[in-house]
């Protein structure tokens, strides 16, 4: 079983709008090596665990979990991207204007306007839908763990070019911590292989990308975001059995912390009228929102203060 | 933010092997209405979720966690219909025997055998991935509660349609559970409609399924779980707001409970040579099995002689 | 626009259920050269006609409208080889009965059984779902016949193919006509390609299938239903400039038809209570059954009558 | 069995070119919630319909058959926006001029140009082909008529945000009525609701959606286009006994019309040298020229004179 | 069994970079009527070949073997087309710079920066993956030979169309080159159908496109590249036995070839660092490179050298 | 470019017809970790190949074209377990024989029977179409490297499965080719990870198989078949730069071969006349069948008398 915990795994810095990075980073959500996949593969690779190596299983777990965190984190930020790229005017005062015309320009992903009134979408950035083709698992555990590196390295390897395709900070934020994820994660896997016997030598991590140009990156890893990983279990993990000792990189020492890190305040979407989203009129909005909502204005006000610095 | 917590959300009643009932129960998993589907509808929802009817959110985010745990749960029951499925015979010893003859036979699903090591796999009963084409997320409140209605009665109808295709109990046992909570859920969108607007008079449940002859069912809702809700959260959710009162269906009262069921032992898969998995040799077993690995013979026990009863 | 006729292009002879056969017809329904896809690709090119050559459009038109009524059939005879393939028991009056059971046998399509309540599914023989990658219309009229050629000499193949596969009388009635209708469809085109220049000499029909070992084909054939052609067209048409003189295969005399063939009843369906088809409980029957519905139990009856002869 | 009629359900204004506008577009015709999705899946419903309802049925086939017509109209609207979108150079005479450059531009689908010979294609407005997967038919009544309703609502909603992406005339008669129609046929489900009992109270239409602001659909509606229905039908239909008495929506009287619309006539599309298309030369052309056409210039001047204006 | 020559079919043109170019190109590589299906589609014919009827065997091979090269060619093409179409900055010493920013422009596929990194991809002009779907072979010879046919026309359509979009001299020489050897295979095909009977009469080529505006056509066709075919066969080869005499469309002898053509120095790209590809260090590049690589300068300064001029 | 060589590169051991076998194998064809996918994927690496390092260039090419001989083989051995699985009556003289109701068998692929007249698809074992989907290059060549020693680690892995699954001679032999040389080409990439910095240990190779029970395996090992690598090109190569030395998995020494080897006849499928394959009739074969064909009569009785021993 899983429990929600109402936090966002980091934190998004406010930025402009842009359809064409949000177009972008749909590679990270729903692309062949983005958090989507991540997470269904070691989560299947969790289910259909065999034999008794538990301390493998606690890891391919702990990671999985916090994949489903990662895949929430992408998809905020493609909505703080995409959350008014059309230019509100009212289509009941003034007929003419035209709200979504945005939506037929070609760098974004036309989609996000028509289907889903601007926000996430399960896709790759060229459009194509997610699929379970993309899951691996094969039953072997040494194949399990050389795929997963593998993958872990590839999305690295994406989210390095994503980073050099925008300064849009929201997207950089996002995009730097995957990158910093991504290489623990790369660790998590290597360690698991030389636990198994291989000694990496020179070729780690793979690809080995100079990211001592990439700030936001380097900040991250200042504070060995790159060398540690929570268990993100309710209950004991047997994850430092493997997950300690000397980075298999040479760039430090790993840890496994048990539970999962604080946490930042997700960020919260106004109504849209020219997506017709969420659809409640006043009319239902006069009983339901008087009964339920929780006062949220402050936080709405707030993402939208952010955008407009 | 997730958390894993080491339990299966319901228990897997043992019995006998069964390919063709393993296949069929793909449907449940990686089906168009099946398990992997509510969980990301829900969750996209959940993420894109736009304006500040927060019950609303926190009905919906507590549902698609509770997912996450039905998956595992399905896959579970999968691969308890599966392991051993092939009788081991040794090929080193007895080079004519062949140990996975067993998934030439159209009535499985050979990949199965071949691809998964005898587990489950992210596909559908006729064999067919999962894709992301079925997730639904208009942006709009009220159509998005309708499609979510929609889906839960249709994923219940197909698995009211599953338990009618065999008696194998560790099938039922979770074909039931799912039917229960495949109504509970209808409840939760049902209501959510109710609050906004909706007098369901006649149609509802729908479809209106006679489970009077399913006793599994029936204990199940002797116990109230079809008129139950965990918030599947760890902090406070305002999910009771909406899910209250007297049920939708005119069946009892509803109920929502704070964080999740006790739950139950995750089943262990033994090791299965003829499928090469775990691939753990013995002297990688050497030395990672002294220093790592959990005492677990007690439960892999337990799961072998339960189905050899 | 479009007229629906209540009336079946072709009478299906009543024999057997038989759940292979109809997994086997999905390829004439949902295959790549099934008549879902002629149906669409005949009205793309109507649609997107270009030119002032109105012969050529009111024969592609004519065809692709008669290939709606295909689409009809065959889904028809799909259901009357299905339908009641489950033998019920009441769920209610005996829990351990297994109504569905024969969904897991392997010969069948499961989903036939658990998605589609024993009905036709738009998919191919081997479950996968049907495309519009299958839609062919280049703009270019030449390409466009040829093509069109082609694929009804494909599709011709493959229900060849099917006739030899089983000897159910409703499987074989259908196909039989579907053999015929292939064979005057390929002459439509071939004669649109003979008039713009070719002489096909030798290799027309491709293939040249010797069908005289198929009564049901040479009794359609004696009363030259491969010579005909109806438009399926309320107004003038213009297919006769194309469709007349001796057909391009040297057997017989080209006939254009005003209009549509007098048709056969279509038959009914009754409720299936093992698949909760179609869901009307006794309160809800009561209700619609008495104000709306026609008499329908002879047919039904007839239909019943005919299976168990 | 169906009969085509040469006639268009609904006028387009002529208006200018406009492929980012036809792009669009494509989401009502091949998307998840466009035309030939409505069209396949009643026409699913209706081929698979059971037991003796036949009011259901009638309303079902009714709708069905009108949404061929829409698959129709979207298709010939998209080619009015593309056709001559290339500027004609002559390739024979001027070799280095580029008469399908425009092709290039990210705005438009790239296959309208190089598959298509600037016209409609069974893709959606992000370039994804159509999918049977698309189509739902449960066996189950209650169910399918609750997903029509659904699904007739998720393709108003996108035909408004459509609406507001372009004021192209052209583009916007199609949409509008459209809307409109989807609107009828959301009553049409929601009435076969109401009849099963479901009192709908405050949340129809589902989206509330305010067109105020759209007068092409005010106009469309002060004619009662929204509450009336055809019965697209030759024979006598029951599809009145549904579908009479108020409007589920408290919005007007409903209305069953025997039969099918007047319509209006269907634009010609000229020869298109710079596609080949359709690519009959002189030669032969002045062979088939000769015998065949019927002479058509006025129509094709009439569209190009509307575009020039 | 297969040999690789280390030469490529056709030369490339030296030019400007150009994405949306390489994206339209893309048709030709991964496209429903491109190279890789073609080069499929052949194959999987030659492997299943049936019957005695050598001669047609060894076409379909040698045209199935002579396709393998022009994938190499398209891929290298487009490569051309993209390789550098990123400014590089440095990441490391200019951290606020976007080398990847090009990609972002919707006119290109993002794809080709984001996972492929700046070099061609198994897709459309669309973006759509290839797949199998594609390869048609029925077992029947003469069908087999009609479609390929249709096949070859179709491309050199698409090809036609190509070349009007871009007069990109490198993108324009390959696609001239194409159009030159699909007239050839059109002949082979039109050649195997004639021996079987059909005299084409007035409709061939398939369509009868003027090139005569295409100088780069004309060049290649005065050497009369459009009526040869090499066997592309190490051993003997029947091709000439269908292959030989005067071209069915009138315009030459027909001639085949033993072998394959001399060929062209294949281009060599350079590192792409902002790619991270291929991703060599300096540590690895001392070792690896001063071992093993062939002193390869020229030709990358050649091909770069092309470029700016 | 390439060069087809009349010769297959492994003998096929005759045996029984065996259609469920057949369907097996397919996923060593169109499986996404069968010869289709290393083909293309190796393809794509070497036409992208980026950077001087031209060793790695062509141990790419080298083991990509031997790929394409193995696409050739697999596809043989499927035909030689297909051809003749239905038993021939001849519809003319019998009408009331089945010929292909074999096809109507859920333990085969219907396809077979119905699309391919009995011979190979481009599907996997579960009868899904290959995509491109499955095809890797990610431009980073050590990321390359690893994923390629995974692919083929994976294929091993399944073809061992499949080992297990049949004794039929012909699929075993084909199947033990596979695994042995998919071990020498986990070699290949493993050597180049070796050359890059990797020291494997003890985890090679991945799985680590036991297949001293196979012993169609140790009699090719025997030969050392699994420490060689043709260079499979005309020209030079520079493949033994890397491919040479002690093996990494320490069993042996490396050796590169020029050229490619001696390889056996490609056997020969007679006509099949209830498949209508190749379906050239008395008439066509009069004329084509005399002056063309080669004398292969020898060869197809061989392969016929193989069966029927």
């Amino acid at each position: 079983m899983f429990l929600s915990i109402e936090k966002l795994i980091s934190n998004i810095t406010p930025d402009r709008l842009d359809p064409a990075a949000a177009k972008a980073l749909q590679e990270a959500l729903g692309g062949q090596f983005g958090e989507m996949r991540t997470m269904m593969q070691y989560q299947f690779q969790n289910f259909n665990f065999r034999g008794n190596a538990k301390p493998f299983r606690d890891l391919v777990r702990g990671v999985g979990t916090e994949e489903i965190g990662h895949v929430e984190l992408v998809a905020n930020t493609i909505n703080m991207l995409l959350d008014g790229a059309s230019a509100y005017g009212g289509i009941a005062t003034q007929p003419d204007t035209l709200p979504l015309a945005n939506a037929l320009n070609g760098d974004g992903n036309i989609h996000h306007f028509l289907v889903a009134g601007q926000s996430a979408r399960p896709v790759d950035a060229a459009g194509n839908p997610w699929t379970a083709l993309y899951v691996y698992d094969s039953g072997n555990l040494v194949l399990n763990m050389l795929y997963n590196l593998m993958l872990e390295a590839t999305g690295r390897l994406q989210k390095c070019r994503l980073y050099e395709m925008s300064n849009n900070k929201a997207f950089r934020s996002t995009v730097s911590y995957l990158i910093v994820r991504d290489l623990a994660h790369e660790k998590v896997f290597a360690k698991a292989l030389e636990v198994l016997g291989v000694n990496w030598g020179k070729v780690l991590p793979v690809p080995k990308i100079d990211t001592s140009g990439m700030p936001e990156v380097r900040e991250l890893e200042s504070r060995n975001l790159h060398n540690q990983q929570w268990t993100f279990a309710k209950d004991n993990s047997d994850m430092a059995k493997i997950f300690s000792g000397p980075s298999p990189f040479g760039d430090g020492e790993l840890e496994t912390i048990e539970g999962l890190p604080d946490g930042f305040a997700i960020p919260e979407l106004s109504e849209r009228a020219e997506e017709f989203a969420p659809g409640l009129d006043q009319e239902l909005l006069g009983q339901v929102g008087k009964t339920m909502t929780s006062p949220s204005t402050t936080g709405t006000q707030r993402a939208s203060a952010a955008r407009n610095t």
